[in-house]
Order: C-alpha cells, then structure tokens, then sequence
C-alpha cells in the first residue's frame, strides 16, 4: 500500500553534474547542479537544468558552451563547496585548488582532477518554470587515464563517482555491481 | 591529463526509470528508461527521453500522462526485463508478476511492488533528435510506507535504489553515505 508524500522533486540516483562555464571576462567557474541526465543518444546530449539567477545561467548563454564533470568520492568537499556560492563574487578554481583547463572543443574549462568531463555545445534552450534547461551536444568524453582500463575504455569503480539524495540531502557513494542490463531480466 | 574517448552518452550514475503508461485499450505497460531526471522545481518535474517507435511514446501521447517508478536492487530483474521487450506483444506486469495500480492523480498506471513512484501529467515535449524528451510535471509522489522512515519521510537506504551504467551496461546499488550536501564542503 502506498502513502501519499506530495509533488516532490525526487528519485534515486540524482547526479552530481559539476557545470563549467566562463564568464564574460572568460574567468573559470563552476557550479553543482543536481537537475540533469543524458537526453538523446544522437546526437549523444545532456540536459541540465539552472535557475535564471545563477552566474552559470548567463555564462552558458553568452558562450554557448559548458562542460559537465563528474568528481570521485574523495573530492566531495570541492564538489559540495561549488554549490555553496556563486563565480560573481568567488574564484572557486583558485578557493578549491582545482585546475581549469580549457576545453578544445568547446569555449568552456574544465576541471583537471576529476576524473571525467563532457564537451557540451549549447543546442537547445527550455524554459521550464524555476529552471532554464539547458541541452549540450556532447562534442568529446575526456577521461584521467586512471579511470580507463586496458582497452581504453572508462572503469566505473575507478571513477568512483558519487550521487545527491533529494530525499535527505546526503552525499552517497557507489556501491556493488548487482547485474547486467538487457541481461539479468532474461528469462530463457 | 585526460584522454579523448569520443563524444559519447556517458554519465554516472544514470538512473532506472520504470515508465508505466496505458495502451490504446488501457493496458498497463512499463518500460526501461535511463535517460531522464528531475528537470525543474517549480513545478515539480521530470523529463524521460524515449525512442520514437517505443510503445511508450505513443501510449504517452495518447493519455499524456506516465508514471516514473523507482526499483529495489532486489526488483533488478523485472525491472530489466521491462527493458527487453514491448508491449505492444507482451503483457510486461503479467510475465514479471508486478501489479499495476492506477494512479489517482493521472490516467497511468504504477508498479505497486516497487517502493516509489511519481505520477506525471505530461507538459512539455522536445524533439531531441533519436529521442523524444517528455517533461511530466511530477503531481504526486507515492511511497510504500516500508520505505518511510518515523517523521513519515523517504529513507534512501530503505528504498535500496540502483543505478545502470552507460559505460559498462551494468547495473550498481547506491552504497554508504559519504557526506551532507551544502556542508561538508564549507570551510569555517
């Protein structure tokens, strides 16, 4: 039997995109957003959705340009810290000790220590009540080599990336593979 | 220093959304979707992207209305099997013994078994290219009230939700708590 708990924003896992955009002096920013996911196959695109106040907002629609990183568990604290105030006013590059580097596909930095970024270029823009979506083509995946095994390929359990709970608010990692998809269902 | 692996659809973690949707004659269906996740706030939103020739996309236009339900680690299998065949020939709730219950908010059905589910009246449709992006303002949320903890809130460690991994194909459980969000990366 189920009880009803309201119009909520919530399922489980939520991601923790870590959006990179310049700003109009091309100064580096980053910022946390949980209200995204891949969206198309092809071309290959992720949505990702920011409030029209943000610094971000205005970045990505002055640049047409934005990547999403994915941190590893041990950098929780710069990943969090990114969400706790705004590239107007902070350099969080410079406060998190996190590196910048220019993306070669596309007007916007990425960040050096984490272990995956996606190269987005702007394509389409939603109005979605308190949010703008924001949809990327994704022109590149770079990877740190750490996280690839040896055909070249991205080992989740080397990317230890970690999820946001809507429910309670908590940080929570990745746990045990549990079975293959398009596989585990089968019946025969 | 990163490594170039292409422009692919990748992201972690990627959620397993159980789409359930009524039919022309009001069978009860439910799908697999891994691109998708909560897109606004305000109102309370979600956008799945589904293929053009899924049963599902067409059940969606129709009644314009699906649920979105999130599964146990111990429903892994019914919930890939929900991903590997259509209902426009099979009977999903039937094969995998899951019970379908109408919704009271839309014209959806879903999943009584699985511990969380989100009733969507669909209002928004983008054309993304191989996908179609349904964005369901989120009407209700129900839980099964094992899942509920004392102050008649979603325990996530209740819910035992699991993730797929575009990278591999597998599906992950979520693991331990690692840290509050907009806290742990303060610095005073």
């Amino acid at each position: 039997m189920k009880q009803s708990i309201g119009p909520k924003a919530i399922i489980f896992p939520t991601p923790v995109l870590i959006v990179g955009s310049y700003g109009e002096h091309d100064e580096p920013n980053i910022m946390n957003v949980a209200w995204g996911g891949i969206c198309s196959s092809a071309p290959p695109s992720i949505a990702v959705s920011i409030r029209g106040e943000r610094h971000t907002h205005a970045n990505i629609l002055k640049h047409r340009a934005f990547t999403v990183n994915i941190p590893s568990v041990s950098q929780v604290r710069p990943a969090d810290y990114a969400g706790l105030c705004s590239g107007r006013d902070t350099d969080k590059f410079a406060e998190t000790g996190l590196t910048p580097v220019s993306s070669d596909r596309v007007h916007a930095p990425y960040v050096a220590e984490f272990p995956l970024c996606l190269e987005c270029r702007l394509i389409q823009i939603f109005d979605l009540g308190a949010h703008t979506q924001f949809v990327g083509e994704i022109l590149d995946v770079k990877a740190n080599k750490e996280v690839l095994n040896r055909e070249g390929q991205i080992d989740i359990e080397k990317v230890e990336p970690f999820s946001f709970s809507p429910a309670d608010g908590g940080y929570y990692r990745l746990g045990a593979f549990i079975g293959q998809a398009f596989s585990i269902g089968r019946k025969d």
